[in-house]
């Protein structure tokens, strides 16, 4: 397992008028989430596109227990639960509180394919970075 | 089941450097699609929030299928399968381009409370909306 | 002159917590006006961008008068004073709410470059743009 | 005179498909530039929002020099060149890149209210903030 943590304090332009941060804002604070579990590897998400490979998400669940409020400062936990085996990933991912409450839980999946959109071709994740995760996925 | 199509413009803010509408900005196309919905009713969210009740996201699921490009105008279509039972009301949520190709589906769950945010007591979906929805689900 | 009129509706995300359109948006706002100005000339932003030049925006002034609210149907005035001379565009644009109250004034001013970033060379308005402007700015 | 530095990691949301960070999100940058730098005194807005004051901008202007690329670690220096006088709070802010290059400068002006709206009557700065600003702004 490779879990990581990372923060981001909610802006008043991500709030709504119920006072409280709007759903849609959430996929942000995951896609900041996954970008510093990725950096904490010592591989930038940046790299990955300038190496050709660019990673659209085909997949999100989120579920909303507790609203998040203005000046909050969230702790986003996101964890991969395996190896990604293919050319998918899959990010957990939550979102806590500064009480340390968990306010949000979603689920991202990524495919990985090549820069060039024209040929729609899948890809496997960038060698560097299956290197880097193994050492989290010990062999059973 | 009652059924509405609403149409949006993607917007240059809305896309991301993938030349795409960004996986995030959904949510807010969902929204339009409700708003709209329900406005198709002859009642406004506007006016259910005056009225003293709220209707927070309590899950939202997005499936991506295809991308949407700066300036397509999409068709979101928004369905109720059924009459909303108690206090939750299921959306079902397409989103197609104008070829009539399927971009996007999602499912959105909100839950009704009071807008007494203090009390987080559930409540019922209002009467003059239940009215205007039974209609489309004849008891069979 | 030029002068076009467009509508917008605000929609709940573009909300904060103070129960107004957050003041970053009308930028989004200011977007939508200039794109369908050019539309309505038979030109889409698209097709300039696709044909090789792009128009990034080098200044904005904002004057918040009043505050736009969730779900007014808000129109975008959009005026070009004189026929843009060199490769700067200069755009004024107010919003008015239902009532016709002006909420904001702004003023934007785009420049024309070449899509290729690496030369950063300004280029002048295509062509077909500058003949369907011109009638509206007789000469004196 | 009194200034600060704080800084902002680009998120890929913030891009638009010229690979660049929308011009429309400055606004939120220089929003996290004004809270931190309020912050940096010991003093949240968000306590001042909850002490009966807000603080709506009633002007924004920006200056686009360079632009912004996903992922940049921004810094955004946030500038206040006198006390405050009356009800209005006037800052200066520009946004570097992390090799020091200035990509945008603007000026944004708040006004101080009394948060109810009905009223529409403006305020004085809360008495803690102008104590801890006082020193900042010595008499010549």
């Amino acid at each position: 397992m490779y879990e990581t943590l990372t923060q981001v304090r909610v802006r008043y332009a991500e709030t709504d008028q119920m006072n409280v941060v709007y759903y849609g804002n959430y996929a942000q604070y995951f896609e900041v989430g996954r970008v510093e579990s990725i950096r904490n590897l010592g591989v930038s998400y940046k790299d990955i596109e300038e190496a050709g490979v660019i990673m659209p998400v085909v997949e999100m669940h989120v579920k909303y227990l507790r609203p998040a409020k203005y000046d909050d400062l969230l702790t986003i936990k996101t964890t991969l639960r395996q190896l990604p085996p293919e050319h998918r990933i899959e990010f957990f991912q939550e979102v806590f509180n500064e009480s340390g409450k968990l306010l949000t839980s979603g689920r991202v999946v990524l495919v990985l394919y090549f820069l060039d959109a024209a040929t729609n071709e899948k890809t496997h994740m960038p060698a560097n970075l299956t290197e880097k995760l193994s050492p989290f996925f010990p062999a059973k």
